[in-house]
């Protein structure tokens, strides 16, 4: 099923009504608002659409508008007879999942709009939480439509609260309240109040209307009724309201039109060659909901002319450079995040502990099962993390081995590999496209090519690099990506010994030559920002191993003294520390908790953020073991690790971290992923029955890309990740436009009758990756799938 | 006044019960748990407060629960006779602060917490957000006290989407709902929703009991009640509940007490050396409002005897690491988060556009007033954005003077001067103890020592440092610091020829050397983290001048082509990229959006980061000119800025960022600072006829201060930043522990009456700082001036 669009149509407008409370005169307003525009705008349509409505079908809210605002297109979606909450009253009925019954209510617009400007004014049922007919509350339920609301306001004792509240719920979904309306009132008069309110707290409109005269008789009501309609719509106060309406969706519409252009003008972009860079090139984005976006379709004459949508859902294919676990707009990391924003703010960290980045600690020591891993140290983003991991690591490098300060000090590392764009990071990174030119950029250690894994014609390759044919061997071929990880029986062969073999003697050559390196630095499984290589987790587990057990390579003159933590200590560094950058592959972006169980061995020093925060806000944690700590102890303050950000373990982040990783630990608990886990779906990757390999894009897919050879060199799958490797005649790497064309494709999306969609991806060179959240549902799999099989045959 | 603790005794336990509505039996419930508790807990006191009651007298709650739960200890501190809002029946009335009407409920709370252990039930009036008695409503008013609360839910039609949406309210002001108690009802059964809704969402209890009998006359209804209350005051479920209450109260103090301990075993501090630090210097923070932390006070016997707040008020005087804006808990601040969490999550940067970001870079360009600077680049703070600013400005004078990559080309700057923790800003700091121990640190530059300012026995020095006397000359004293900052005067003097030569001169001489340089990167005004320095501006603007003028000095080479910028360009940069980093000093620090206005020049480069989220979370742009940003563009994508981190430009930092400028920009327009700026408060600052230099700081306070010359080496303030440079006899600088012993009395606090309070300040060396957000008031200034002076004296 296609996602659903917001409801944007450039000169069609869509308006919500939401109520306070249930019965503060919801239908009512909707009705003088259908009528007021019906007289106003002659020559528009005006529609009236009630997507659930309950209690007895005749005295439906439709009927009420066909009686009072004749000519006014209508329509009832769900109708049910009891006067309870849609939820309640839906019960042991067939309901409509909350997808279904969106689509319908697009379908429905979608072909109002068709018909050119016009109004439609959607009437929710009860208050802003009343719970729709599958259980979701409305206001969780419609928030992807994004339509703007008017809030009708409770006139009554006690509505101030209501009407805030409400308001509140809806505003922490992202919706925008244009306008609040109020039936007058002598007694409680709450118009004044909510008047000054919204306004200073909000800006936003505050209006009143008499209200309704009191029931009689259902006779003598009809006609009152039908006085009082004829005076409200044709009173300034409606019409003025509705020319507020109007301004702001032109508003809108004419901010979304013109925002490409001034961000072109105005905005500096990461990573990009703004003279290869175009306004049109740059995706407006109107907001995000799960896995999608809502993009803007600029405006073209045709367009124009059929009234088409103004957004469209974008299937957000990086999971936003790699950071969504629990998909866009998540109401309960909005919860935590607003949470600790009320709780606390931020506060200061040194010196000072906090709940939530103490229970963040916490959960991350236990979820890593580590031994070896005890302390965690905060800082803001993934390159910042890995900036504190390499301090941590050298120091404790340095006073162990007795090297002078100011002793140059390298890392190891893989080729390719990639840590973050500060200065340190960057220097963790072999010379590349990516800082080759930058000015104080000074690559500081060794780094080793490596066997990387693909899907080539169906079977999984293990392919050694070319210069390392000589030393490594041929490349090898696996039955399933679950024996190219099945460490246990691949350790007692040759090519494990041959592996250790070149790396030690590698090393050897460089430390012979004098060189001296302060820590093994990798990502662990995944090579991300590089290029997206799967590595042979046998080459990374024989890189630890050798490092950690060359205390005497490292420094020739090195005896371990008795007053320092023994070797014999398994969670005591020997050799050098490794740090794991786990900020792209952990956290259940490959599947389980940490990368470093794929390589059945523990970091000293490891790295998270990204999926830390379910894709919300920055924040990153550096952990590292009791060994490494103790390095940075003395009498002298200076020989403390001097790093720290103002917003050091700020509590909006570590709060939502704490949901996020609450949350995700929770699906792995409850077999969320079983159906990703299946054998059949993951087929030759592991299945249920193997190593507990498993992704969410099906093996039978994989399959098949991997036999176009005529275009791709090769793919894979792990967790929430596929990449492909293009053919690419213009040499592989970041330079490469190999990618573009699939690409392109991608992004000229997919039309299902009336809904169009597209999808979002990055490329790095000859690599296109496409990313799902933890959220990804089998059904979008299953879409974007199609997709891809098309993009590719049409390559 | 002082400020008020959150409501949190060991051993007496608060709860506050919220309705979710008027009239869902609030006052009933609250009367079963106050008689339960009693029934159960026999030999502990029980208590009753309504801090504000409205409706005529003789029906008023407390009445009630003396009839229907004698031996209750009760109390209502405001009465107003009229069945209305309390804001609204006050009308007319004097009604007391917000702060008045929290020191009543703090002071019933606390006498009655001195009779030992106990339960103390306050229940508030109408719905979460009626307005109390000033108008703020009920969920702000109280958030301070932080009492976990009891929310009443409502049985009736509509009553789920009230109780969800009250419930948001309470959340996202950091209140901890403990329990939501509902009537059952049979018809609407809203109890099985909420049940399952806040069990899944929010692990909450949701429990009922039956509803009251209906009422019939006023004899009958007393009776039925009675038997009514004798029956739910012994039934299991409001046992449970209580059981659960009481659990949750113990559960919460013992974390309390355990952090402190936690957080030492497992987390690793940020500029912290962990030998000379013990769980003893570790504040517990449990929240955090306005200006003040509530920090817990650790138990001790004699305060168990007596039974001591748990909690107490500290000032957070180092506005958490310089931070804090527009104060803690910010609601303001938080609905923003909230909205674009919920409108957006985060949303990849590169190649697509967002409002939040698009607005705040439209505002912060506007805002800086500047001709110069026109794009805007995000990362995730200052440190990165240093890290940025100095990539944009060496390539662009790389370029310019055609040096090949790879040239070593350095920066220039101020001694002290300090930008960050990441490598590369670290590199633009001189070797100091922050960074002589980190294995990658390298100083990359050169760095100006220069005059400084300071206030001492009342008068203003501009300090001349030993070192350079025989250049510079002598110290020169000036009657007031606007006279210090009339740079319009100052630049016409001889003075001001001595830096012009003394900053050509030196540079020339390292220029001759071969030294190539970059950029001159600087904070403008104040010396930061080096150590709190106000720097003479003329100095500065004299460095500025001579940079600036000097291309042929940097490249003698040098000749402009034709086809670059002209110099005459006033937009362009020239001689050398100056960048301000304003991270500390921008955005209202200082009294003014921009510290550069302090130097009458603009930057081509200007960072700003800290306050540019009000206080709540990370954030940095980076601003630059156009004639930087082209130096970027090539054919070639590897030529553009290649940084960029996951969240760059996240919508939850820029919505929160538009909010916070905004908000300060009002203030600043309605004069809210009118108070500071008044000359007899700001005296020889400046005040409103002078050059608009003033501070929170009064000058009264500074003019003392500056008198206590047996400990104090001198004080400044400007804006919100009152520095105290202690006499040191073990050396100036970050390793001096002379400013100690008056954070140390500061953090042992002030004792009124009931009611203890302290300030948490920061100190650097023999430098101690007090800085106050951009909210603080004048009331707390006065209080804290007495502290000050208090210390002082007893130093």
């Amino acid at each position: 099923m296609a996602p659903v669009p917001s409801l944007l149509w450039r000169s069609f407008r869509v308006l919500q009504v939401y109520g306070a409370n249930t019965d503060v005169g919801k239908t009512v307003f909707t009705t003088i608002l259908c009528r007021a525009a019906k007289l106003r705008w002659r020559k528009e349509h005006v529609a009236f659409l009630k997507p659930v409505s309950t209690g007895p079908g005749n005295e439906a809210d439709d009927l009420h508008v066909e009686r009072h605002a004749p000519g006014v297109a209508r329509r009832t979606l769900l109708q049910y007879d009891l006067a309870m909450s849609p939820h309640a009253a839906a019960k042991g009925k067939l309901v409509p999942s909350n997808t279904e019954l969106l689509s319908s209510v697009y379908r429905f617009a979608s072909r109002r709009a068709t018909h050119g400007p016009g109004w439609l004014f959607v009437e929710t049922a009860g208050g802003v939480h009343s719970p729709g007919p599958s259980g979701t509350t409305q206001a969780d339920m419609y928030a992807a439509l994004r339509c703007p609301v008017v809030l009708i306001a409770d006139a009554k004792l006690g509505g101030i609260s209501l009407t805030i509240s409400a308001f509140e719920s809806l505003k922490l979904r992202g919706y925008d309240v244009e306008a609040i309306l109020v039936f007058r009132d002598g007694k409680y008069d709450n118009e004044q109040y909510l008047r000054d309110y919204f306004t200073s707290h909000h800006s936003i409109t505050v209006a009143s209307l008499p209200a309704p005269p009191p029931r009689v008789d259902s006779d003598t009501d009809t006609e009152v009724m039908s006085q009082y309609y004829e005076e409200e719509s044709n009173s300034t106060a409606i019409h003025k309201i509705l020319d507020h309406l109007d301004r702001r969706h032109q508003a809108r519409i004419d901010r979304l039109d013109s925002m490409r252009g001034d961000a072109y003008r105005q905005i500096w972009y990461p990573f990009t060659q703004h003279k290869l860079s175009s306004p049109e090139n740059i995706a407006v984005i109107d907001s995000a909901r799960g896995d999608f976006f809502q993009t803007l379709v600029p405006e073209t004459k045709e367009a124009r002319d059929i009234n088409q949508p103004a957004l469209q859902p974008s299937f957000d294919g990086s999971a936003s450079w790699w950071t969504q676990g629990l998909g866009h707009g998540n109401p309960s990391l909005t919860m935590s995040a607003a949470y600790a924003a009320g709780r606390y703010g931020h506060v200061m960290f040194a010196g000072a502990i906090h709940e939530p980045a103490l229970a963040l600690a916490e959960k991350l020591l236990h979820g890593m099962k580590s031994t070896r891993l005890t302390r965690v140290f905060y800082s803001d983003n993934g390159s910042t993390g890995v900036e504190v991991a390499v301090k941590m690591a050298l120091r404790a490098a340095r006073l162990r081995y007795g090297w002078a300060a100011g002793t140059d000090i390298g890392i190891i590392g893989l080729r390719g590999g990639y840590h973050g764009d500060t200065i340190g990071a960057m220097d963790c990174a072999e010379p590349s496209t990516y800082n080759e030119n930058i000015e104080w950029y000074n690559g500081r250690g060794i780094w080793y090519e490596y066997p990387s894994v693909k899907c080539v014609r169906g079977r999984w390759i293990v392919e050694i690099p070319d210069a390392l044919k000589v030393e490594l061997g041929d490349d090898q071929i696996f039955e399933s990506l679950s024996d190219v990880f099945d460490l246990g029986a691949r350790r007692s062969k040759q090519r494990h010994r041959t592996y250790e073999e070149y790396i030690e003697l590698t090393l050897s050559r460089y430390l012979d030559s004098g060189r001296k390196f302060g820590a093994l630095l990798m990502e662990p499984v995944v090579v991300g920002a590089g290029g997206m290589e799967l590595v042979d987790p046998l080459f990374q587990c024989a890189l630890v191993d050798v490092v950690r057990r060359s205390a005497k390579l490292f420094d020739t003159r090195y005896q371990p003294s008795t007053s320092e933590p023994s070797s014999s200590d398994p969670t005591c560094w020997s050799g050098l520390p490794v740090i794991f950058d786990e900020v792209f592959t952990g956290l259940y972006r490959l599947g389980r908790f940490t990368a470093s169980s794929f390589l059945e061995t523990e970091a000293d020093v490891s790295v998270h953020a990204k999926l830390l925060t379910g894709g919300l806000v920055p924040l990153s944690t550096t952990l590292a073991s009791e060994s490494i700590f103790k390095a940075f102890e003395s009498e002298d303050k200076a020989d403390a690790l001097l790093h720290g950000h103002s917003y050091t373990a700020h509590p909006v982040g570590c709060q939502v971290a704490l949901e996020s990783m609450r949350q995700m630990q929770e699906m792995e608990k409850r077999g969320e992923w079983d159906w990703a886990k299946d054998s059949d779906w993951s087929g030759s990757l592991g299945g249920k029955t193997k190593a507990n390999l498993w992704s969410i894009w099906p093996w039978e897919l994989l399959d098949w890309v991997s036999n176009q050879v005529h275009c791709v060199a090769g793919t894979w799958a792990l967790g929430s990740i596929l990449v492909v490797h293009m053919r690419a005649t213009d040499g592989t790497g970041y330079k490469s436009n190999a990618a573009l064309k699939l690409q392109s494709f991608l992004r000229d999306g997919y039309g299902d009758g009336e809904v169009r969609w597209n999808v979002h991806s990055r490329v790095l060179g000859n690599v296109l990756y496409i990313m799902g959240s933890q959220k990804t549902t089998k059904d979008d799999v299953v879409e974007i799938s199609d997709l891809i099989r098309h993009a590719l045959v049409a390559h």
